[in-house]
């Protein structure tokens, strides 16, 4: 997009002004990009020039920006030690409550309690009550700043209230019912409260078939509603079905993001979003797993030393370790990915699911360990003249794949029946686990019939 | 969520109803439901159902319930056979455009073009029109069902286009300003045009620095798109910026799963999203990768075979084997998952930052080597009292995991260069090749010590 070149090379124009204190010139030119724009152009200041800039700015200007910051991705300590605690009040009160939240609980305790002080009553109320919830449930993404009417008026009073709330409101595109106790009814969506006759009652219009979250309900179930429903907001109850808030579509795109990318970096065994991170940091966070992996692998290495005698014997046998560690560690990770993502998907309702799921994987691993097995047995009994060793290495193929499927799709299933996330069983666990079972099957096998290979 | 399991029960219901022929029972308790609980019932129906059912609703109300239908979770095959074409060219004409062209490009040739020739001219040259764009891009995935308004009159008079058309488009909170020419000049928010005063001049309060995508954009750079600027739609131009699309929210996020999708299964080596399928099936996807990557691994065992005199004088050889192939795809494995997620979100203008990438993982895997080979020096030296061989060990384990981290990034950086989309480069795959060139590093350095080991 040609849009957004240009705006790199505004970033100097803007900046120059800026430096010469030019406030119309640059508020007119900044206020005029999108707000994505303006937060990379704060973002790309220096300390010196933030300065001059909050000068030239209000707080709920600068809220608008705050607004687009993922706690994950930024850092917002340097620019809240800029500003005076009023001023950050300020800010803090014009920040969605879902953002604001999310933003001060990566403070310090004491900046975080100082702001909450210095923010209006009611919008610290509402922030600190966001704080409280869970992480990863409805409480914690929800945004308390959406348009509630009450059933009993026409379409042409509920839209003077949304209009007098559409500078508040997160979004205004729905339009919650609610009876004088707070409690949910419905939903009418602005569409249909525009294409509605003026002197129409809301009681008549709109729609009590309303799909709605429990303030616990966690975030990756909320993503699948939205993914079902198309929705652009879902509202939030408490245990009275009072409406307390509402959790939007982009926050949603924020979370279905999260949650790939932490299934991807479960099955690599490594934190693949923290990208920024140099070298030495890199490899501080990848080297617990290696070593942790290592001494699993020790198990492996010990296995293999108490058949020392079997190898002395028959050095012929070193030669397929690896191949048969390595396919069974194959046939793992792949399982292991599949039982991760129907795990996720499954229909928690069908009680009988995960012995099925065990079955099927179970005969998965039966056909694809018989098919590798021969293949390796004609290959071995060929190149090695010798059927009787292509026999013990095709059995133990076949055995070492059929344990490593069961275990691919085991763990998982045992990591959630613990209370863990399943997609954090990583590929590289999988692998290593199944490197000692293939090695255990492999020389067991052997030696049943060692003296056929000399 | 409750209302589900009542929903549930409701299908026992609504199938009596619909049975008995209780035409406005039925549609009233029908319609009630939300699109997707519909959509639900509709599939559980059996196919005598299923045509009692075409009887009772229009056209346009099935058009709803398919709109809702994505080609790569449902076959609407069954239901296309058991219409007429006269009835499916009605459906089809209601259904939103993209949705139509994806339904209809996976119905035999035959079928699509009897169901495009009953489509009223319009509608099919639209859908024509998308169907001929390149999977995966903008002209693909949008929809042509948007409002747009012409920049010189009031506020109250673009209500009234909008109004007009607000039965037809997908979203109606986005207005895209055009001028004579159908090109794109700004877009007005619904927000906006009712939260202002009715005489006001579109032309004065339309937002002229817009968002738009190329018609050729590639899917995965849009999700982009509405991560950072939080939109709930975003238009395509074509080359002379005439408006001849929108792309919405709910399609993206369809498009995020997707590509989440397809990157972890990527890393797994396996399809991980075809979940309904039989063993037999899984086992026919599966098997390919293992066979391929088992000839791979013979590549390992040849070349220990080759060092069969080295294993023959010191079999202690063999005891490491599986430790040092392991971890070292173990640490190519992270390198490879890291690669791939730092492509996907690399800032493209920055022309030298796939060498700093590449640098980058050297060094993080010279360090992680360095860490992994110190340790397996002093547990080998210990355990097996042989400091010698301990030296040996660790230094192929050091070389061994530097090789795979650089594999692990190079050749997702490769395959990018070379046309294919990184996130194919498997964990699987880099295992396998890292076993080859552990297994060469650890007996050359073994065959320099081995007067040392007995």
């Amino acid at each position: 997009m040609n849009e957004e070149i240009n705006f790199e090379k505004n970033f100097v124009q803007l900046k120059e002004l800026l430096k010469n204190n030019e406030i119309n010139e640059f508020r007119e030119s900044f206020l005029n990009h999108h707000l994505y724009d303006q937060s990379r152009f704060f973002l790309s200041l220096d300390p010196v020039e933030r300065l001059e800039f909050y000068n030239l700015m209000s707080p709920k200007e600068i809220a608008d920006i705050f607004d687009l910051f993922d706690s994950d991705d930024i850092d917002i300590n340097p620019f809240v030690d800029e500003m005076s605690k009023e001023y950050l009040g300020e800010i803090f009160d014009s920040i969605y409550s879902d953002n604001a939240a999310d933003l001060l609980a990566n403070l310090e305790p004491e900046t975080m309690k100082e702001i909450l002080d210095s923010m209006d009553a009611e919008e610290s109320t509402e922030v600190k009550r966001i704080l409280h919830y869970d992480d990863e449930t409805a409480g914690a993404i929800m945004t308390t700043e959406f348009v509630s009417i009450v059933a009993n008026q026409t379409v042409r009073s509920a839209m003077t209230v949304l209009k007098a709330q559409a500078e508040e409101a997160e979004t205004i595109y729905y339009v919650y019912v609610i009876d004088s106790q707070n409690r949910l009814l419905g939903v009418i969506s602005l569409r249909a409260l525009i294409t509605s006759h003026d002197d129409t009652l809301i009681s008549d219009i709109y729609n009590d078939h309303i799909i709605k979250l429990d303030v616990n309900e966690d975030q990756e179930k909320i993503a699948q509603y939205f993914r079902d429903y198309d929705l652009l907001a879902i509202p939030v109850v408490d245990t009275d079905n009072k409406l307390i808030g509402i959790v939007t579509v982009d926050d949603i795109i924020d979370v279905i993001d999260e949650e790939a990318a932490s299934d991807y970096s479960g099955l690599a065994g490594v934190d693949t979003e923290d990208v920024s991170q140099n070298p030495w940091q890199a490899a501080s966070k990848r080297l617990p797993w290696l070593i942790a992996l290592l001494f699993l692998g020790m198990g492996t290495a010990s296995l293999i030393n108490h058949f020392d005698s079997l190898v002395s014997k028959a050095s012929i046998l070193a030669v397929f370790i690896s191949l048969i560690t390595g396919t069974a560690g194959n046939a793992g990770t792949q399982s292991l990915a599949v039982a991760v993502r129907r795990l996720a998907i499954r229909d928690e309702d069908k009680k009988n699911s995960l012995m099925t799921m065990i079955l099927s994987e179970l005969i998965t691993g039966l056909i694809t360990g018989l098919v590798t097995g021969i293949t390796i047995f004609i290959v071995v009994s060929i190149w090695k003249h010798n059927m009787i060793l292509g026999i013990a290495v095709g059995t133990a193929m076949f055995c070492a794949i059929t344990v490593a499927n069961l275990a691919g799709s085991l763990i998982p299933i045992l990591m959630e029946k613990l209370g863990f996330d399943p997609a954090v069983a990583s590929g590289p666990f999988i692998s290593t686990m199944s490197d000692l079972t293939s090695v255990f099957i492999y020389f067991n096998i052997a030696s049943l019939f060692i003296h056929y290979f000399n």
